[in-house]
Order: C-alpha cells, then sequence, then structure tokens
C-alpha cells in the first residue's frame, strides 16, 4: 500500500469526531466554515499510519502500554533520511507533546533560588508555550519580529541583548507562526550569540518536514551547531504529529545529549504524562 | 453485536504489544510467565468498545481531539443504571488518571502557607498516589489496616486521630490492594469522622464494577453521605479503565460538586493532560 493522490486530494470531514479544530472552535461558524485554526488536516494519514492504527485498534485489549527502544529509533531513523542529521538512541526521551517539556524546563528543571527563571522568545510565537512560561513565573523576554507581513526576520542585536542574562531560548523551526525556515547562516548567527551566554535553546523543530518546493531547505540548530549539541545546550523536538496528521496520538521526541537527558526523564516520570 | 462467553474464555497473548505489563515487567520471567502485576486483562474488551475503536482507528486522520458533553453523560448514565448514583454532567470532569488529579490537588490546589498539606491514607495502598504525595512534599499520614490476611479492616481510633488536622483522605473503594468493598456501614462510620473534621476525601472508586456474585455489593461514599457530596467535600474518581480493559486509553470521570470543580479544570488546563 502507497499514498496516492487521491489521498492527498480527497476532502474528509471531521465533523462529529470530537475534533477540536472543527466540533470544538468552529462550531459556531456554521457546517460551510473553513477552519484554519489548528494545524491538523482534513485529509487521510499514509496508508502504513492507518494500517498500524487499525492493527492496534483490531487487538481488542488496550491496556497499559509503555514507550520501547522502537520509538526512539524510528525517530532517529527519519531525521537521519529525511535530514541528514540525528542524535543517538540514548538521547531521545517521549513526551505527548513539546509543552509538557518546557513546562517540565521552566517548573523544575532550571530554577533556582535566586532570581526567576529567564526565558526569551520571538514574538510572535505559539502561545501554549508561552502560557506555560508565564504560568511558572518565569521572566520572559520577547523579542518582537521584523518584516512579518513580507518574510520575518530576526532582530540580531535584541536578541543577543536578551540572551545576555537568559536561562531558555524558546526557539522554533520553521518559525511558528510565521512559516519560516531558517537558513543555515541565519542558525550559525544564532548559535554565535549562544556561545557568548549560558542559555539553553529548546528548538522546536515538529514542523520541519514541511519544505515548499525550491524554497528554503530545513536544517536542525544541532547540526549547525555541533558544539552545541555535544556541550547539552540543544533540546531539538522532533514528532511525527503534523507531518502524518497524527497530533491527537500525542507522540514527541525531545532529543538532549548529556546529564538534562536524565532530569527529564525524572520529570516525566514526576508528570506522570 | 453482544459479548460471548468466548470472549471471556479466550486467551489474548499480549506479547509483543508494547504492554506495560507483559512488555515490560514480565520481560525477564520469559514466556512462560503469568504477570500478576499491572490491573489490566488477557482478554478482548466487548464488542461495543471494539467497535468504537476500530471506526476511531477508521477514520483516517488523527488530529486534536477534545472531551465534549458525551464523556460525562456516558459517565453519569453509567454511573446511574449500575450503582444506583450519580452526580450531574456538569460537575465531571475529565482527567486522563486518577493520579493527574492527586497531584493537581496535593501540588497546586490544596496547598497554603503555614504547614505542608496533611494526607491521610490506609496502609497498604497503592503505592503511586503516595509517591505523588511524598513528591509534592506533603505531610502523609499511614493508617495501618488490620487482618489485611484475612478480609481487611480499618483501626477507626487511628483513623480518626489521623483525620483531626487533615487536609486530604485517599479512599479507594472497592480498596486497592486488598480489594475490599466496604459496607454501607463502614461508610457511614467514615462519614461520622468526615463530619468531625475539615479534610476533603478523594474516593478513588476506578474498581467499582467488579463486585464478586454473592459478596459485598458497592455503594458509593457520595452516595451513602449525600451532604458531604452536596457541600462539596467528596471527590468521586470513576473510570471505564479497569472495566472494559482500556486503561491504556486513559479517561477518567472526575466528580466533585461546587468551586473545587472550577479549581480542577484551572489545573487540567496548567497541566496540559
Amino acid at each position: 500500500m502507497t499514498a496516492t493522490d487521491e489521498d492527498f486530494s480527497r476532502h474528509l470531514s471531521r465533523w462529529g469526531t470530537h475534533s477540536a479544530k472543527w466540533d470544538l472552535l468552529a462550531k459556531d461558524l456554521g457546517e460551510n466554515a473553513i477552519a484554519l485554526s489548528v494545524a491538523d488536516m482534513e485529509f487521510v494519514s499514509c496508508p502504513e499510519v492507518r494500517e498500524a492504527i487499525a492493527d492496534a485498534a483490531a487487538l481488542g485489549a488496550y491496556g497499559y502500554t509503555e514507550v520501547f527502544d522502537d520509538f526512539a529509533e524510528a525517530a532517529t531513523a527519519w531525521m537521519t533520511r529525511r535530514h541528514g542529521w540525528s542524535c543517538e538512541v540514548e538521547d531521545v526521551h517521549f513526551f505527548p507533546r513539546v509543552v509538557q517539556c518546557v513546562a517540565a524546563l521552566v517548573d523544575h528543571v532550571l530554577p533556582r533560588d535566586d532570581r526567576p527563571v529567564r526565558v526569551v522568545t520571538l514574538d510572535p510565537a505559539y502561545s501554549p508555550l508561552l502560557e506555560v512560561c508565564e504560568r511558572a513565573g518565569t521572566d520572559l523576554v520577547r523579542v518582537p519580529m521584523r518584516d512579518t507581513a513580507v518574510s520575518a526576520s530576526i532582530d540580531w542585536e535584541a536578541l543577543e541583548e536578551a540572551l545576555a542574562d537568559a536561562d531558555l531560548l524558546l526557539w522554533t523551526n520553521p518559525h511558528n507562526p510565521t512559516g519560516r525556515i531558517w537558513s543555515v547562516d541565519e542558525q550559525r548567527r544564532l548559535a554565535e550569540l549562544l556561545r557568548e551566554c549560558r542559555a539553553l535553546v529548546l528548538s522546536d523543530d515538529i514542523h520541519c518536514d514541511f519544505e515548499r518546493p525550491g524554497g528554503q531547505r530545513y536544517s536542525a540548530l544541532a547540526r549547525v551547531a555541533k558544539d552545541l549539541w555535544m556541550s547539552g545546550r540543544i533540546v531539538h523536538c522532533a514528532s511525527p504529529g503534523k507531518t502524518f496528521n497524527i497530533a491527537g496520538l500525542e507522540a514527541t521526541a525531545i532529543c538532549v545529549h548529556g546529564p538534562l537527558g536524565a532530569d527529564l526523564e525524572a520529570e516525566i516520570g514526576r508528570a506522570h504524562v
């Protein structure tokens, strides 16, 4: 079974499927609404995914499951094959969603006694991640982007200033919500700034499989700045959710090298996610 | 389609299904192991459940879902039909698992400035709930049960003493792990103690559909002590997980009357569960 053109052209109605995008957010707009809110799609996933899910459903018993090595193996194999970069299997940690990883970092891993955790984000940004930081009482510094109506660019001076005393940079690649895929040059410039400070960077790359034909190609920050990856300064977030229209299944590969991985595993146990 | 005797007599192997009970906990015991660890089962769920899950799998798109009123309606209808008691639909709150509700209570809802949250539990108890309390830094008071080798009973004097200054009582009915279903008289006696203190009681009743033929029948504490329910002192936990062998699907109905419901909804948002 392979995906056919028909899979990408046949519209799938998701009304009446407990869909957050349709049954909740588009409810008051009527049945002719075109929902452009949540980033999931109105066509079916690829045959391999549909078959695997149907097989799990056919089992007939639905007891407690566990995450095994095949999750990390699938994640690293995909990253290697598609994007020419991956980490080791042991550097992959399972979280349902990126937001729970950010919560673990700002609620439990990064806090220290002398002052609030300082978080830097480009602005605009995906708001649930910022809400987690605000609820945790962090000092949240927003660096406004330039030219968002055209292609969006970074105010590098403002970013450098913000990073000087930061604990965490929230980075997204492709950028959410502008869709900008950062070039290697831009990420090299970011890496230079990161080498001048001590901030951890969480690179949320869950949309990285979406590249426009002929447009900017995606590169992981960890690939561009291997030294920062090796020193444990980059938390790389990957997920099949957007690519395969399975965001509701909640599986995210949180990748980090070094001792932070053990801290994150402890938080996974603590949060019972 | 209705369940047949065959559904309850045909053994279902769960090896190789990412099962926590088998592929993780029984792994080192070999393929002839009889796993008695996790409370999920080796036969298929009822046809109605299997059909509903197969239908969801057949949809082909697996985007973000939301919990709608049909969840609370199903929970209250079941409790009414099976157990002669239910709450109103608006008093039902969705959590994946009971442990996340306990975490919300001891981490965020109950803490106050002057001293740690005081939690009382019978001993033995389901350890993950106690671990959540310990991690939250609560003052955890264990009241040893009597005669656990025979049928298990409560040391009422010790329980009364422990409750005097308690914020939360962790109650399970049927009791986990002894399996004791508490009689109406026992629960009336508990209610008397609760009226003399101010502790909230979390009644974890997720095994309540399991009654032995001819044995003690189950009654919800909220049914036995309507005044405590109406005053918002009882958090009643119900779930289809054990009954239908769908614990891995993670759906729990947390029922409470009054303003605590809004606090729990805020924590559901905070925890991104």
